[in-house]
């Protein structure tokens, strides 16, 4: 039988704790999220208007432009959480293409049920990434998927720079005789969100490296530093990179294993779940490519920013051999460095 | 009892008609899959790199930069898809900025088991839409999220565009004394997406308006049109559109329903689902507020193109009753406009 309840018009759900479908649809819930949860992180100037895009006027320079998206899982992990992730990501892929970060979009894809206190603790930890990295959050989008339909949330920003490098920085400038410098110790952030995903407790708390990287970048710049290729060591970690470059560049490289630093907890949690660390992500952590010449000065240079503080050079860049990456282990031994075929971990960025 | 097959390392998948975890991971997996499918849709210019982001010269105006994430359900629609919905709507926030589409990202959230040859074709008719547009794809990203943790395929475009609007086309730019020009028939995306998602038939198919609005954007600036503002009318329909202008000018705008087309079979799918046309969402629809003395040559400048035929004044701007929209129905009533708290058909867009 059919109870009162069931026929009667109920009044629209207006709990706010937690994020509905009505949020996405461009009516007054939507512009009340955005206005009191969003809006506080994003740009204050007139630039970030309520239209339709932000309008900036550019100096005469080259500009970059770089999107990724975010899906890591969980949301928050140590060292971290998908918006520092997601601003700096972008920062540093624009970082890399010898880019001074100017400007980011920032679009949300909720899934319903949400807690809306989450997405208040995502947005503002993007606005203090964004101002650590001097970015402006300028535009933005919004959507919500129903129940089951996402995985909490998704975040995808787009980066606008200013390319400052008087030279192209591009896989095709490296050649014979570049040294490789890798920017510090290497696996920490793929760890950190293994660890926080399956509940892995280790000695000591792995966090993760999850840092802008365009401070030390404009230093190598502006010190005049002859940089031939910048590249983050995201998906596929240093060996993906490495490898990427050797085969964009068609030259050798071949790396010193011992002189490319593993936390210690990092190599303990490696051993046991049986991954290379070489391959594992890293979200502050770049190499660069740079003539035997300026190697020395760059190291002394980027040992002055703290994300830095390890910078070492770890190989060396010949001819022949088109394309292979070869690594010389602890005991003389050496092997040849290849592509994995997928990830060791899923859903790290 | 364990077999032999429950112990044995198997080799791994290599079928690539559906999208799998591994397609996301950075690897070789990855890369064939960018080069194979998503690549050729893009750029060929040296511009869209292998590397972490595109770089290009801006002239030297100002820019426009906007995103949009599309989670429209289902993906394959009457009149488009997510590709077309994808690249047509962030062109139309360039547009609608008074901005040339010029590059564009593209970022792919895709779920695991999607089939590849969906992929395709959603990236071919991409590369349709941005040459169709004269804009270009420059970079991208692509995710693979678990198995039910998405919803096949979502898809993330951010967009730069050069300014070309002599002022700016900004609601603060909305006085009293400008008409409301709709540059055609309303209410077609939204009920095309309804009918196709819950498998309504009606007697003739509703395709969704999805187009590209820049041509007739600038059709009207290249005539020296005074342009106050425009605004495209997605999610929240024509009356989201028009309540959001008159409260951010603070201005009150008064609306004739009975100059609004809306077609005969989407005004007959709405009587019938209990929708009122002006808050469905449309995708090549926008409206143009400028002062009465340019109305009549916009008119004539917007009817030059086919997607605009229809165009027409449908209301005026007035001070008093700062944010009120009022609408005047065929038997001369009169009715305030109302935003809704949600919307009434999620996933549109």
């Amino acid at each position: 039988m059919r109870t009162p309840e069931d026929v009667s018009c109920r009044a629209p759900d207006t709990n706010t704790d937690v994020i509905q479908l009505a949020h996405g649809g461009g009516g007054r819930l939507m512009h009340t999220l955005i206005e009191e949860v969003i809006r506080p992180a994003f740009d204050a100037s007139p630039l970030a208007t309520h239209h339709d895009g932000a309008v900036f006027r550019a100096a005469n320079v080259p500009m970059a432009f770089t999107t990724d998206s975010y899906v890591v899982k969980p949301l928050f992990f140590p060292g971290g959480d998908i918006g520092s992730l997601a601003v700096n990501g972008t920062v540093n892929d624009l970082a890399m293409c010898g880019a001074q970060p100017l400007y980011l979009s920032a679009a949300f894809i909720i899934e319903e049920g949400f807690p809306t206190a989450d997405l208040r603790r995502v947005v503002t930890s993007m606005g203090e990434a964004a101002r650590c990295s001097g970015v402006s959050l300028v535009t933005g989008d919004t959507k919500v998927v129903d129940r089951g339909k996402g995985d909490g949330m998704f975040i995808n920003t787009a980066g606008v720079g200013a390319v400052q490098a008087q030279t192209p920085i591009h896989p095709s400038a490296v050649a014979p005789g570049d040294v490789v410098i890798l920017s510090g110790d290497i696996g920490r952030h793929g760890i950190a969100i293994m660890a926080a995903r399956e509940g892995l407790a280790f000695e000591t708390e792995i966090k993760s490296d999850c840092a802008p990287l365009w401070t030390p970048v404009r230093r190598l710049m502006d010190a005049g530093i002859e940089l031939h290729c910048l590249r983050d060591l995201t998906r596929g970690g240093f060996a993906a990179a490495v490898i990427e470059i050797a085969e964009a560049a068609g030259c050798a490289i071949t790396i010193d294993e011992t002189a490319i630093r593993v936390p210690a907890d990092v190599r303990a949690a490696c051993d046991l779940l049986g991954l290379d660390p070489l391959y594992v992500a890293n979200e502050g952590r770049f190499v660069a490519f740079v003539p035997d010449a300026d190697a020395a000065s760059a190291l002394a240079l980027l040992s002055q920013d703290k994300v830095c503080a390890d910078a070492c050079i770890v190989g060396r860049v010949s001819a022949g051999d088109a394309g292979g990456v070869r690594i010389q282990g602890p005991y003389g031994t050496t092997r040849r460095l290849a592509m994995l075929s997928g990830e060791q971990l899923p859903r790290i960025c």
